[in-house]
């Protein structure tokens, strides 16, 4: 896979991607999407959500701070993206946290069709029924077999499926890759996975729309990211110089370095 | 005009401005009024605006991540700014995004007295009705007769106008003022359109309230937060390094920079 | 007191701290805990509050953007911190400058258990019966007597009062410790007092829960996160790179560095 190319393309076409997030990432998550080139727009009330995901190119749902009126705001929009073909991918947030993200995770898988759900490997281990325990947001160590329950839920559910953490697992259900990018500062700042749901969501806006235009898209989205994030670490003294690095690197980064620095490893 | 003196009354003053604002925005909206020399507050509950707009010296209105619960926050703040004689700053993000964005602008024009609307190109040409295309909150470019249409709502409804983008418009029904400052960074980074309208609100507070007080306020308003956003672009190395450069500016520049650096244009 | 033990207790321990706070300041406050080495999580839901501060380790409460559904997630969150004795740390932003913010204030401290509250002299000024002028968010001088009026709080509420400010007073009701670390940039900044009632809520997980503890706790909290500050302030330019330097001191920060640079006065 020539993984610049993607970046090129999101670059040419800057597609416009509704997010619903969290208030936590709210800020940092449109910065990514304009420093890396595409739009960003974010939008939640029932009132106009289906209007804005009319003209958005992909949707990234978030559940970081859920509250009902969100809940209903996802639905509303995931409903409007289905008929509408528009992409929905979904960063299931604390899933296994508590009770309640947990079902609101569930039931959109359930009742819409997501394209790409990508979450840290606690979280993707508790809803693909691998186990992994989740301690708030942060993610312990995944359960064992983590890969293959992703395979499998990935090919029951026919979407994309995308655990990431020191290494990043990508699945559609039939075959697995193993990304090797990323700085483990990415750690240390909020919102870097919350970002990178967004940026999937810019990837797949100009990708084919099939199942596997929908996994190249995916992987190129985080190994794109992840080689930002290991070029800002260049020079980076803490967690706050990493995180103003990490925009000027995604403005920065070129084809090119994508394809340079890119470890993937068919699994 | 002396613009580099309405800072300096600001710095003074230091005007308390009530911001009902995005979630994108707030912390920046904030920390750019600090950085100023202005001092912030947010506060959306519908039990507190009116106490809180009592308080504050400008009300800033932003549309940004509209529901209808801060629909009638900024229903209730706007009632009572107009009553206290608080001048009003509208930011209508998204105007022509969506229905719900458009009527929520329109309303608030039509049924309270707006000071001062500042929008980009393409928000404000659908709000004036010189057409122009929105996609998601990014101005595409404005259609033409953008001017007239601005001088003609101005004098209608007796407000300032101002439309930013590459070079901004100004407003009040009578004279049109064209701005070169700014750099094109602010349009790489998230809410510095929002940031600008804040800063509004902190020159308004500190004008006599006279339609020619608040055109060249806005005037200043826009000029300041330019010619700082020039100083920032000096040395930053991408919209990360901006951002931070940014606050840095605004807090670093002095009336002087203003008044050597301004670049305005009677029309 | 040793207050770099502290610092190394949190970062060992790595508490998980759940955050009910306001819309300026998420992505702050969240940042702030991870830079220190804790682990932040952002809830609200009604549905889910209670789950959440199951698996937390202390409650941080921040008043600054309150609404009723808001007061309500602050109410449900608060029951079950007491239920499962969860500290529980209360920042009244803007008592004081609205009835609704000073109400709801009060109705937690004298309907939960509170283990630690936190606010500007202003602010504290209000709760305390000294007196102080509140106008917005900032706090003007406090009324005299301020210390005297947070040991008769403290005595009879049973809890741990921080007045901060230039000087920062902290009082168990038996004695007041001065804490003289810090820099006015702090001020400068949006979110400072906001990240430090996070910070607290860190340091007030790892102590045993006793008075005493819950006091020293305070101290070093904030002493911690004073001398980050003054570390951040050498070499920062403005409010802008200060704001990134203080992630990086926080996350760069040793005991011996806190131990070194802490100026505590016994009152």
């Amino acid at each position: 896979m020539q993984m610049g190319q993607w970046l090129a393309r999101v670059r040419e076409e800057r597609p416009l991607v509704h997010n619903i997030t969290n208030l936590v990432v709210t800020n940092v998550a449109a910065n990514t999407l304009l420093a890396l080139g595409a739009s960003p727009v974010m939008a939640h009330a029932h009132e106009e959500v289906a209007d804005m995901v009319a003209i958005a190119r992909a949707l990234a749902l978030n559940l970081g701070t859920l509250d009902p009126y969100v809940v209903t705001s996802m639905d509303l929009a995931s409903e409007a993206a289905n008929r509408r073909g528009v992409p929905v991918v979904l960063d299931p947030v604390g899933a296994g946290a508590t009770p309640y993200r947990t079902r609101a995770a569930m039931r959109l898988l359930e009742t819409r069709n997501i394209q790409v759900l990508r979450g840290n490997q606690g979280e993707i281990g508790v809803i693909t029924g691998a186990g992994g325990e989740v301690a708030g947001v942060d993610a312990k160590a995944a359960g064992t077999g983590l890969a293959d329950a992703m395979m499998r839920f990935a090919r029951d559910g026919g979407l994309v499926v995308a655990a990431t953490g020191e290494r990043d697992l990508v699945t559609d259900g039939e075959v697995v890759y193993e990304l090797e990018n990323g700085h483990p500062w990415e750690a240390a700042i909020t919102g870097s996975g919350c970002s990178l749901t967004a940026v999937i969501g810019a990837f797949v806006a100009v990708s084919d729309g099939t199942k596997g235009g929908l996994l190249e898209a995916t992987v190129a989205a985080i190994t794109c990211f992840n080689v930002a994030a290991e070029m800002a670490a260049e020079g980076a003294s803490g967690p706050g110089s990493f995180q103003v690095r990490l925009l000027d690197a995604l403005h920065a980064i070129t084809p090119g370095d994508v394809d340079a620095r890119a470890r993937i490893r068919k699994g």
